[in-house]
């Protein structure tokens, strides 16, 4: 056992086993004390609630509280651990959802696999949470279950495999692209990898702009095409050409986008690919090409991976905890499209923005504590103008009290 | 409004809406830190627990998490007021479970009030929690609800609003006989209420050694008889006779047992009882007759309410907590009925060996510091004893244990 993986559980095993606790937030000293917060006083707020259930979110902790929810069927790259097997990565989220956003949050495992009941459990759950963050559930029944459960429900759900990953991707390609001065209509594209997060970057980057002629989908078996025989939402990416291997389409691509696995991804295939290239090795904890493989024969490529120990890491906590927070504090009833634009173009801004931008600078760092402030606000501002935000919030006071939060925060 | 009303909504909305919030136990400053809680690391305890599923007791929360669950009813005296407004009970259900035994607990609430549905749901979540807490679920759902949990699931499984009222009824009975020299095999009994609540504690009330013959129990309309048509739970409590008044059955009787709703004793009914009568008038906020006016016509009386604000409080505070608690530690796969007779014990136990013991003092008072390591030990010994523990605690290094938890909670 390497010593980072002998710290790991040593870290999670110290002191209270796990990550999480249960904080009471109001004073429980006296007998008094505890007549309000439950009989006979916690009466009253169950009864203001009955009558007007939108009263949940100033008597409970309903209205900074998400849900993190899997069924382990996809967890990180170790596939189908099961329930059980993935609760420390589900309490890892609550942690950074309560440590880059201040936001409570509960995870729940649940042992079901079948797509339709696992719906209806997630749904029964509503009355609990501000909204629901799902996590690690496999392809392609992910793409099912979220939008079966976003028709259903009145909170925002947002499965962060997909979207999240999406929006970093988007928002590194549109800073890349500035670089190297390309427009986004322009730009070929290699994508390995058609699970739920690659199917949700492409179509993230179609919305921005790119064309779907210029994007060619390899998955195990090879380029998709209309030869293949294809199900649910690999189909929409079948192109009609006779090129069946990436080393085949790769031929003068702009980009590589890699969410596949490691070894996928060679130094002959970049030695095809289109000057100043953009490639995303976004397998985690192993790239499909090291960085350092890459740069060997690209010296000017514009690389990001999923991992801290490289520049530009593109990871989902960049935007997750900003969009729930958005969400929350706007009352959205969900996270749609125009909100998501909005953190790809917040993100992208924020790097471009900083003295450090350039190759090894096209996302912000995770750590940046000007992420809060800066990102929230604009997410809040697309899901008011978008028509599904209860309130309007004042953007400069709302951003001076995010950085009021982060103080106590990071 | 009152001054109590208008307190505990002011308690609920102060500062963050509602009473509970997460708290991260671990350190998470740095980016190594960072490493360790989620990805990469994250990894390795998650494919720990896949090879040995135990192994999530170490690694995770689980081992000090329960789940409080309510479908909302039956919440308090408010009946169905739906899952959403009950959850201001559920966080002060955790607010108590941390308070009083250190436990880490969620509510849940969850929009179903179909039994066999709800028990597909409830068992489904069993990968996140050590132990489920069932609450105001409505009777007689109930009782078939918390019989499938517990044969499906092997974490422990407890209906409070049944047995932990029935357990500190018990207790306080014990020594109400205690005081006035009777055994509880002669005692009559009169019941003014068939709930889960009722139901429970004639059952617990047997097994301590009453006789059922003895016993009278009275619903809405009356005395439950064998005349009557009566379903489930009720059944079993129906008497061959010709009464059909609560006011003729409590005719000598040396207890009443009120779990039903106020004014549904009369002083009349006290003067019918046995002396020093042992009236124990459960019903929240407002008991079936007020102490003072029992007291107005039997001065010897002992008597016992749900309020704070007189003597002999029966909450059931007095023992979940210390159940999940001791359940948690041994390592208990259920909360059996060895374990629950071993709470009332050391609750009667505990009140009979204080200076306060007497007609005023037939259970310990909640906020009784002592209560943790004196009634847990004793618990954890039952389970250990009765083969659904899965280790023996060495009972005075635990009752240390537990002291030092004590200090930092109350």
């Amino acid at each position: 056992m390497s010593t980072l993986e002998q710290k790991a559980l040593e870290y999670h095993k110290a002191g209270s086993a796990g990550k999480i606790a249960t904080a009471v937030t109001k004073s429980v000293a006296t007998q008094d004390d505890l007549a309000l917060a439950y009989s006979p006083g916690v009466a009253v707020p169950c009864v203001e609630i009955q009558r007007d259930p939108s009263l949940a979110y100033t008597y409970t902790a309903k209205g900074n509280l998400v849900a993190v929810i899997t069924n382990g069927t996809a967890v990180l790259g170790l596939g189908n651990i099961g329930a059980l097997a993935g609760k420390p990565v589900m309490e890892g989220k609550v942690v950074l959802f309560k440590k880059f956003a201040g936001i409570d949050s509960f995870d729940i495992e649940i042992d079901e696999t079948d797509p339709d009941k696992l719906v209806e459990i997630i749904a029964s759950l509503h009355p609990t949470f501000g909204g629901i963050n799902l996590e690690d559930i496999k392809a392609p029944e992910c793409f099912y279950i979220e939008r079966k459960l976003r028709e259903r429900l009145s909170i925002p759900v947002f499965h962060d495999d997909q979207h999240g990953t999406a929006i970093v991707v988007g928002s590194g390609l549109l800073n890349a692209l500035n670089l190297t001065g390309r427009k986004i209509e322009d730009v070929k594209i290699v994508c390995s990898g058609a699970g739920a997060a690659a199917i949700a970057c492409l179509e993230l980057i179609l919305s921005l702009g790119a064309k779907r002629e210029n994007i060619f989908v390899c998955d195990s078996k090879g380029v998709l095409t209309t030869a293949r025989e294809l199900d649910g939402e690999k189909k929409a990416w079948a192109r009609d050409t006779v090129a069946t291997k990436m080393g085949e389409v790769i031929e003068g691509a702009d980009m590589f986008l890699g969410l596949s696995g490691p070894g996928l991804l060679s130094q002959d295939d970049v030695k095809k690919m289109a000057p100043q290239p953009i490639v995303f090795t976004l397998a985690n904890p192993d790239p499909e090409l090291r960085p350092e493989l890459v740069r060997e024969v690209a010296s000017d490529a514009i690389i990001a991976t999923g991992r801290s120990d490289y520049p530009n890491q593109i990871n989902n906590a960049l935007c997750f905890p900003y969009l729930f927070r958005a969400a929350l504090d706007s009352g959205a009833t969900t996270i749609n499209q125009e909100m998501k634009i909005a953190c790809v173009h917040a993100l992208a801004g924020m790097a471009r923005t900083d003295e450090r931008f350039g190759r090894d600078y096209v996302v912000p760092g995770l750590l940046d504590a000007r992420l809060l402030s800066g990102v929230t606000p604009k997410i809040a501002q697309a899901a008011f103008d978008s028509g599904v935000a209860k309130k309007q919030l004042d953007l400069e006071a709302y951003a001076q009290q995010l950085i009021k939060l982060g103080e106590t925060l990071l």
